[in-house]
C-alpha cells in the first residue's frame, strides 16, 4: 500500500463515520426533543441498521489493514494523523471484540431503555424500567469481559469516559472531597440560611427561552452554529462535526434558575465542542477529549463563572428585561446569594456547588457495587434512598426524584458520573491557572467572555482529542492535578458567603 | 441462488434503505425547522456521504443480481413481493444510469440550493439564488438524458411524480380547466365580494399551535406517530416508515387561516402516509404511491372537506376557544364565506379553490419551457410576472412573493406542480365516489372523521405503492379519471356561494 492511498482511505473512513454520527446523533436528539411519543421502536430499528453499517465499516479487514499499515509507518505521519491512527485502532480493536449482533442489539436496547426511562420517571414506576436497566448493566458487564478482561469491569466503564481513570483514583479523590466538604457543609448548616425566594415565582416558557438565548449570546456561543431545544434531561450533542452543535434545557415554570444554569452548563459543553481546530472537523480528533475534561468546561461556566458575583451582576439587567414583574423587588445581590444557597437536596442537577459531589458519590458507589456484582438492580431504589439519607441527610419521597432522576444509566452511561466531580475539580485548578494571566473577575463584571473564551480555546478547546485527557490537563495546568484547588475554592467562597469564622 | 436467500437479501436491502431514508429525511426536516442558520454545508457533507452509501448499496452487483433473479422467478412471488421487485428494479436501473459522482453532487447541491433559496426569499434577491437554480435545472436535463433519452426531458420530470404523466395529458387537462374556470372566475368577479375580515387580526403563535393540534386531532391523526413543527414552506415527511410522520406549518400572525389550511393539507398527506398497511413498513411499498394521489388526499382534506360548511361549523367552537376575543363578533357562517372567498392573488398556497389551478399553470408553463430549452433561468422572474398578469391579472410586487414563493424548485422538485392540480381533480371524483356509500356532509357536521378515514384507508391508503397510480385511481373510482367532476364541484359550490344565476 502507498502511504497516500492509506491516508486517503483514512480520510474517507472518517468522513463516513462522521456522517453516520450525524445521523445517529440527530435521531437521538429528535427522540429526546421533538419526536412523537410512540416512535421509539421506529428509531430503534433505524439505529440498529446504522450501527451495524458503521460497525461493519469500522471493523472491516480493509479498514484494519489500512490502520495497521499506517501504524507501522507512524514515524512518517504528522502528529495529527499519528494520534488519529492511534485512537482509531484502539477504538476499533475494542469494538471488534464485541460480537456484531450484541453490538447492534445494545444500540437498539438503549433507545428502548431511554424511552422506558422517560415513561417510568413520569409515572414514578421504577419497576417498568427495571428490566431495561438490568439488561443495560448485563451488557456493560459482558462488554467489559470482551474488551478488557484484565480489568475490573467498573474500571472498564470508567475508562470509557476518562482514559486512565480507576476505582482506586476515584476512591482517593472522593475521600479527599468528603474529608473537607462534610465539615464545611456542617459549618454552613449552623449559619443563618440564605434565601432563594427571588428565584421562585411564575416564569413562562417563552420568556425563559428568550433569557436562555440571551445567556447563550453572553457566554459567546455562535448562534449560527448552535441551537437550543427543550427536553426532559438537558444534554449537548454535536451533529457530525463541531460546525453544528445543539444544547437542550428544561424549563421549570416555578424557578427560572433551574434552566438558567442548565443552559450555561450545556453552553460550556457546546463552547468546548464548537471550538475544536477547524482542521479537525470530520476527523476522530473533533470535539472534546473526555467527559472529565468536558465537565471541567461545563461546570466551569455553570459554577466558577456563572455563580460568581461579577457574572450575576452583569446578567441581572437582562434578567430584569425578561422577567420584569418577577424581579421588581430584587437586587443582583439577592440573586447572587440565592444561586449559592447551600442545602442538602434531592436533585443532582439543581444541587449547590458544595453538596454537589455527594450526589455524585451516591451514584459512584451504586454503579461500582453493581458492576462488582455486590448489588442487584432491583435493590437500587432502596440503596439509593439509604445513601441519600446517609450522605445528604435527606429522605427521598419517590423514585422519580430519586433513582429515576438522571437519564444516564438508561442510555448506557455507566461510569459517567465521576466525570462531574472530577471535572469540577479540574475546573477549579484551571481557573487558578487562568487567573495568572487574565483578570477573570473583571471580565465577568464586564460580560467580557471573549477574553476568557480565547484563553480556553488556546489552551484547551482547539486541541480537540489531540492529547490524552491527562496530558492535556498537565499541559494547561503546568502542574499535576490537585483536588485541593477545588476544595480551597469552595472553602474560600462559602466561608465568605456564610460569614463563617475560621 | 435460493428463492428464500434472495428474499432475505431483498428484506435486508429494504431495511437498510429505510434506515438511510430515515436519516436523510430527518436531516432535511431538521434543516427546514430547528437547525441553526449556518449549518447547511455541514448537512450537505453528511448527505453526500449517505447518498453515496445508499447509491452504492442499491446499484451493487449483488443487489442487481438478486433483483434480477427474483424478477426471473416472479411467478413464484406474492403480489406484494412481485411489485417490490418491479419497483426496485425500475428505480435502481434508472439510478445506475446516473454516474455516482453526479448523483452525490446533486444531493449536495439541493441542500445548498434550499439554503440559498431561504436567504434569497428573505432578502427578495433572486440573483443570489439563480446560480443554484440553474444548476438544478442543468442536472435535471442531464438526468433526463441519462435515464430516459427516448422521452422529452420534461416528461421525464413529470414521471418522477406521476407515473405515466405526459405534457400532452397535462396540456389537455389544463385546457379543460381553463375553458371552464376562466368564465367562472369572471362571473364571480362580477358579483358582490365576500369578506374575509374575520380571518384577520392578531394571532399569537402559541394559540395557533394549540389550534393546529386540535385540527390534527379532529381530522384523525394519531399524535403518537405524528408531530408538528414550524418552517418557512410547509411540507410532510415520513421518517423511515409510516410509523413516524411529521407535518410542518408556518404561522401568519395576522391571518389564522393560512396555517389552519396548511395543517389540514399536510394532515391529509400525513393520513395517507401513516395508513399504509402495517406489513408494508420498511419496504418499498410503504407510503403514498405518487404525488398526484398524494395531493388528491391533501387537497381533499384541505378543500373538499376543510372548506365545507359542515366542517367549518364543527370546528368553529374550537376556533373560538383558541381565539376568544378575535372571534367574538363572528359566526361560523362568516368563517365559511371568508375561507371560500375567490380572488386572483399572488400566493399559491393561500389561493382559493377556483383560482388555484391558474397558479399551477404558471409554474407548469415555465418548467416546461425551461426543460424544453425555450426559456432561461435568468428570465424566470420576468416571465413569472408576465404570466401572473396574463393568467390572474395581478401585478407581482417583488420576487419573494413571486418566483421565490415556493420551495419546490430549490429542492429539485421540477415536474411536481401539476400534481397539485391533478390531485385536486382526482379528489373531486373520489369525493363523488365516496358519497355513493357515505353521508359525507353528515360526517363533517358531526366531526366524524373516522368514517371518512376508514373509507379512504380501505380504498386508497392501505395499498401504499402496491398499484400504479393510474391503476389505484381506476380501482377506487371504478371509472376513468374525468376532470369534469372537479369542474362541476367548483361550479356548483361557487355558483351557490356567489348567488350566480345560471
Amino acid at each position: 500500500m502507498e502511504l497516500n492511498t492509506a491516508l486517503e482511505k483514512l480520510q474517507s473512513l472518517q468522513s463516513k463515520l462522521s456522517a453516520y454520527n450525524h445521523a445517529t446523533s440527530l435521531i437521538y436528539l429528535d427522540g429526546a426533543t421533538y419526536a412523537p411519543k410512540g416512535t421509539a421502536s421506529n428509531r430503534a430499528k433505524t439505529l440498529s441498521v446504522l450501527s451495524e453499517e458503521s460497525y461493519m465499516l469500522s471493523t472491516s479487514e480493509e479498514t484494519i489493514e489500512m490502520l495497521e499499515y499506517l501504524d507501522e509507518n507512524k514515524e512518517k505521519l504528522s502528529e495529527k494523523d499519528k494520534r488519529i491512527v492511534f485512537l482509531a485502532l484502539k477504538d476499533i480493536k475494542e469494538m471488534k471484540k464485541i460480537p456484531v449482533e450484541e453490538y447492534v442489539a445494545y444500540q437498539q436496547l438503549v433507545v428502548e431503555s431511554e424511552d422506558a426511562w422517560h415513561t417510568a420517571k413520569e409515572n414514578n414506576d421504577f419497576e417498568s424500567f427495571r428490566p431495561y436497566l438490568e439488561k443495560v448493566f448485563e451488557y456493560q458487564k459482558r462488554f467489559a469481559k470482551y474488551c478488557a478482561p484484565e480489568k475490573h469491569p467498573y474500571n472498564y466503564c470508567l475508562n470509557n469516559y476518562e482514559d486512565g481513570l480507576t476505582m482506586e483514583k476515584c476512591d482517593a479523590f472522593f475521600e479527599t472531597l468528603r474529608t473537607h466538604l462534610v465539615p464545611l457543609i456542617k459549618k454552613i448548616a449552623n449559619r443563618e440560611q440564605l434565601s432563594d425566594k427571588c428565584l421562585k415565582g411564575s416564569f413562562d416558557d417563552a420568556s425563559q427561552e428568550r433569557f436562555s438565548i440571551e445567556l447563550m449570546k453572553i457566554i459567546g456561543i455562535d448562534l449560527n452554529k448552535c441551537a437550543l431545544a427543550t427536553t426532559e434531561h438537558p444534554f449537548t450533542i454535536s451533529l457530525g462535526s463541531h460546525h453544528d452543535v445543539r444544547i437542550t434545557t428544561n424549563y421549570d415554570k416555578e424557578n427560572f434558575a433551574s434552566s438558567m444554569y442548565s443552559v450555561i452548563h450545556e453552553g460550556g459543553h457546546a463552547l468546548y465542542d464548537m471550538n475544536s481546530d477547524d482542521d479537525y472537523a470530520y476527523t476522530f480528533l473533533d470535539g472534546g477529549v473526555s467527559m472529565g475534561i468536558h465537565e471541567s468546561q461545563s461546570r466551569f461556566y455553570e459554577n466558577l463563572l456563572g455563580r460568581s458575583r461579577g457574572f450575576v451582576e452583569y446578567v441581572f439587567p437582562k434578567l430584569k428585561e425578561c422577567f420584569p414583574w418577577q424581579m421588581k423587588d430584587y437586587t443582583s445581590e439577592d440573586i447572587y446569594k440565592a444561586v449559592n444557597l447551600v442545602t442538602p437536596s434531592l436533585i443532582r442537577t439543581e444541587a449547590d456547588e458544595v453538596t454537589y459531589c455527594l450526589h455524585v458519590m451516591v451514584r459512584y458507589e451504586l454503579e461500582k457495587r453493581i458492576m462488582s456484582d455486590e448489588l442487584e438492580v432491583k435493590d437500587l431504589p432502596s440503596e439509593w434512598n439509604r445513601l441519600y439519607k446517609e450522605y445528604l441527610g435527606v429522605d427521598v419521597p419517590n423514585d422519580s426524584e430519586g433513582v429515576l432522576q438522571d437519564s444516564h444509566w438508561s442510555g448506557g452511561g455507566i461510569g459517567y458520573f465521576p466525570s462531574y466531580a472530577l471535572g469540577s475539580a479540574y475546573g477549579a485548578q484551571i481557573l487558578a491557572k487562568m487567573k495568572t494571566s487574565i483578570n477573570v473577575d473583571e471580565c465577568l463584571k464586564n460580560g467580557d467572555f471573549s477574553t476568557i473564551n480565547e484563553w480556553n480555546k488556546n489552551n484547551i478547546w482547539k486541541y480537540g482529542c489531540l492529547y490524552k485527557p491527562g496530558e492535556l490537563l498537565e499541559k494547561v495546568l503546568e502542574a499535576d492535578f490537585d483536588p485541593m484547588y477545588y476544595i480551597e475554592y469552595l472553602e474560600e467562597k462559602y466561608t465568605k458567603l456564610y460569614n463563617i469564622e475560621e
